[in-house]
């Protein structure tokens, strides 16, 4: 699948099928994370891939939504902030690549016929307790991973160019 | 190009041709990041594109690379906090969201031919005064754009899979 398609046909997805997803498609997903680029090529991010009913439905305190824990497949995607670059002014930038890692695996998952839904939402604390997370660790977002259960997810609209572009200054 | 093959392939490219961008091929990859999904869908992000030689050449000043100024586009990418999603423990989600939408920009850029190079290490001061930026507004990243003129850019290593995957709990 072309990259612009996967992009602008993906939509967010809340309904799952209970359909597995085979190891091989999942192994390209976290593939297409870990080959990220990121601030230094720090790489601060870890993934947590979360299959196992009983682990899920915990995790599904941090975010109540039964559609979410419906998925066969969670990945957590945090960010190891001591690990990561930080600009001379102190600005962080461990969200910034977490966040570009995630997009690559939901693109991809989108090219394997599979449905993501970016979730932030959480109560970070249950997710980190659930899944036993190291207190430094910071959790930066979720999605669940699976067989879409919908022909496509909402679509929302997006604003016009004239809203967000700009030509040589703002 | 696939979507998994464009991840895979793109490099960071610090050297570009003089070549023009033609108009349709940047405003499809401008399009590729407006359509992004952001936190709520609150779509935070404001895009600016400069070619202008003297404005790229003072927008240099941020980020002191010859190899920056040479591309002939540089996309700067912005985030509006006061427009954008916080969570309820107080944890913001802007660099997040213009996150997600700059690295659809690079990968659709990749699929034109294009290079590009996540910015992080710039001076956002010189940066928003140089562009005439308001003062609410945050700098988050930018990329230079091009035809690149190497055949690729270095390849950095990756962290193997054993560092950053978990299954099931951390």
């Amino acid at each position: 699948m072309d990259v612009f398609e996967a992009i602008s046909s993906r939509r967010s997805i809340r309904r799952y099928k209970s359909k597995k997803v085979g190891k091989k498609k999942l192994m390209r997903i976290i593939e297409a994370g870990r080959l990220a680029p990121s601030a230094t090529n720090r790489q601060p991010w870890h993934f947590i891939v979360v299959t196992d009913p009983v682990i899920k439905k915990k995790l599904g305190e941090s975010y109540p939504k039964d559609w979410f824990v419906s998925a066969p497949v969670i990945i957590v995607a945090c960010a190891d902030p001591s690990n990561a670059w930080v600009r001379a002014d102190g600005e962080e930038y461990w969200k910034v690549d977490v966040a570009i890692a995630m997009q690559n695996m939901v693109l991809c998952a989108k090219e394997e016929g599979l449905g993501t839904c970016w979730i932030a939402n959480f109560d970070e604390k249950i997710v980190k307790e659930v899944l036993g997370i190291p207190s430094g660790i910071r959790v930066v977002a979720m999605t669940p991973l699976g067989y879409p259960d919908e022909v496509k997810g909402k679509v929302h609209d997006r604003k016009p160019l004239e809203e967000i572009l700009h030509f040589e200054h703002w």
